[in-house]
């Protein structure tokens, strides 16, 4: 039988997603907490990795099992075995053909910035703490090349191989709530810490480092040195994935 | 001179506001980093004490002291001296004769509740989980009794000691947004868990196991076992205190 199951992580105390031999991760702790309720030895296939302090509202991962339990009862066994900061808050019978990276058709991140003099007390671990004024629309209008089908890999950290570099952004939104600004980004897949690429970039945009009219020259010219810095890691969720 | 901060703090790491020679406290970290500043025992008056798990949006504390540094500088040696989880957001020169407690004419706590079968992964720390239903309309009918003056004794810890236990609430908001459920409370004074024992006896309204008509009679009984429970401390932050 293939379960899939709806994870959602406060990546903070985690060495990110996937199994690691060094380091706690969500990967290892969710197949541990399954292997004592299964009896056997899970794998678990997830939609993607998230980094260290990174966090999921709403991660999608899958495994396959012999074990007699009804899938939608998983949700209620793993939230009694799981840390508080890692519940799961679905679980579903799948076809078995369904693969979590595989047969996801997309995917939408949310990015947190804490924009005052000083950071909040309840932000840290769920923003990145910027105290320079950012100037939203010059963000809005720095975003908007970004959206459609492009080579991103003036986007990525190197260190990983991928078939290809072209990604498509389907939406990207800035929205503004007291100090929190919030970009939401939605697009086919993602090449590594693009999305933190694309956030640094867009502050620098809204911060005045680039003239946000020279973005779509900056996305041509797949120059990882002429995009802006890496947001760091604890302002990222994974929101959702979508499937056919 | 008579300086003023106000404090943020997330109390999940700490046992409470007030100073005690077992564990780490808001006002310890606060004397310890203002000492390292001033070079003084300086002695925090605290506009009330939070207990441990209770955080704090606005909290107001004021110090006498000789040192030379301009008041309106504290905010920043401060919060290069304390760890992330306490922030000083506004320091400032107060007349001699300001009391940060018997100066204040009224406080607002908010308290948050998770209302959904699992509790959030980023919510343990800041909200009480309640899975069971809870009717919000009930919860605003039984919230009506309890503006204005009363004798709260039925809603007070027993243990400390006060000269009155009549208290006025001024106003008592409740709110929904998605699963988050919010209760602002605002009065003159609050006696020791009065702001959550008010919220478990809304909670037993809002579920059905008080009837949210007999709330009236269980204020006037001035009978703690007629109210309802002591919510926990973590859904509770104290959000403002108000002077002349």
């Amino acid at each position: 039988m293939n379960v899939r199951l709806t994870i959602q992580y406060d990546g903070t105390a985690y060495h990110g997603y996937q199994i690691q031999p060094n380091g706690i991760t969500i990967q290892g702790v969710l197949e541990k907490a399954l292997k004592m309720l299964t009896g056997e030895n899970i794998i678990l296939v997830g939609c993607g990795r998230t980094d260290a302090g990174v966090h999921a509202i709403k991660f999608t991962c899958n495994f396959h099992t012999n074990a007699k339990i009804e899938p939608t009862k998983y949700k209620y066994a793993l939230n009694s075995r799981l840390p508080q900061d890692i519940r799961c808050i679905d679980s579903m019978m799948e076809s078995d053909d369904f693969h979590s990276k595989k047969s996801a058709k997309g995917k939408t991140y949310i990015y947190r910035i804490y924009n005052a003099e000083f950071q909040s007390a309840f932000e840290k671990n769920f923003s990145w703490h910027y105290k320079f004024p950012l100037d939203i629309e010059k963000m809005k209008t720095a975003a908007k090349p970004f959206l459609g089908e492009h080579d991103f890999v003036g986007f990525a950290a190197s260190g990983f191989s991928v078939k290809t570099t072209v990604r498509t952004i389907y939406d990207i939104k800035i929205e503004k709530e007291n100090n929190i600004i919030t970009i939401s980004v939605t697009g086919n897949g993602f090449l590594y810490n693009m999305v933190r690429i694309i956030v640094g970039t867009l502050v620098y945009a809204g911060g005045g480092k680039i003239d946000c009219c020279d973005m779509q020259e900056i996305i041509d010219s797949c120059d990882r040195t002429r995009a802006g810095i890496t947001a760091p890691s604890q302002g990222l969720f994974l929101k959702e994935v979508y499937y056919g």
